[in-house]
């Protein structure tokens, strides 16, 4: 009966992880209730401490999958044998586009944070790959001059220009542009990027 | 008598200000307790909602402080004569210099939500104004094509940009550059965004 006892211990875990990728699409991750969660998996409160330890861990498994989704939305937006300013704008429109589609799930990426003292598991950690993993070739080709390690550096703060303008806006913080202009002006942020890098790598102009 | 109640209750006021301030810096925005706050201040709970509504507004008064701090420090960072590049890059230093010598205020600053159906105040929201008036004038010198409007919506993506670098690196996120390299990566992303928007403006090269 060992299967069957896996079976179902895995069953609750998915059931778990749904319900709280629900709670978090309505109420947001500030508004998620353990109590909640499982009241919509029917199971009892003390079978989501059981099954993962705590409710920041549950948040972990619900932000995996929302990387893993937004991993795939990002790799379908490649443009293979297109020039690097076209890839890095597909790529950005992408991210947007996400981030506007999938707000709530979006945003608890960035909002959840573990107790002090407690470290993000390397399985998760991991996961953010996807979020530098598409920029690094369009990068490389603006920049042939970085080696890998500083063209990795590279790519997390092309990535957290975009995200930072996407979050203001989206945040509705007075210093954020208008949700209206959100495509408009990351388009126009990576275009100057891109420009610029051209004339970082060939400092006689492209 | 009129006078003293007023100046009792100005003085109450600043001193509940200066309580939530020290609990911030000590315990961060997420650790700040009403309690704490009043024992601090030597005041009764209800002080603190006869003086400022509740814990939210009081967190305002708060932003407003570290905000026109980190205006005063933008502005003293201006560079008078030097040309836009360097005016840019002085400006997003000290913006660097502030986050990181004052963490958890200026993290309060993007971490506090009002709740649902609340709107902010307009003299809190215009005191968000500092945060991208000094980016206005070096910015326009580079991009003298853009009308008013379309200028000062490119200074909320410009310091949106920074930004955006700044929280992921000192949130310790997976994404965020390491806080050893932010100061380098913040200049190479200005250097690249000022090259790129020169040519944004002249297509032919700078």
């Amino acid at each position: 009966m060992a299967t069957t006892r896996e079976e179902k211990r895995a069953d609750l875990k998915r059931r778990l992880i749904e319900a709280a990728e629900a709670q978090i699409l309505e109420k947001g991750l500030a508004g998620l209730k353990a109590r909640e969660v499982t009241a919509q998996a029917g199971c009892a409160l003390g079978a989501l401490y059981n099954a993962f330890e705590d409710l920041d861990m549950l948040v972990l498994h619900v932000n995996s999958r929302t990387l893993a989704r937004l991993g795939a939305a990002l790799h379908a937006a490649r443009r293979d044998g297109a020039d690097a300013a076209t890839e890095l704008q597909a790529l950005a429109r992408a991210y947007v586009d996400f981030a506007c589609d999938n707000q709530r799930l979006w945003s608890a990426l960035f909002e959840h944070r573990l107790p002090d003292g407690v470290t993000m598991p390397d399985w998760h950690r991991d996961d953010h790959a996807v979020l530098i993993a598409e920029i690094i070739a369009p990068l490389g080709a603006l920049r042939p001059d970085l080696d890998p390690e500083a063209l990795r550096l590279r790519a997390q703060t092309t990535f957290a220009a975009v995200h930072g303008v996407v979050q203001l806006s989206l945040q509705g913080r007075f210093v954020g542009v208008p949700q209206e202009c959100l495509v408009d002006e990351v388009a126009a942020l990576v275009a100057t990027m891109t420009r610029g890098s051209r004339s970082d790598s060939d400092p006689a102009g492209a």
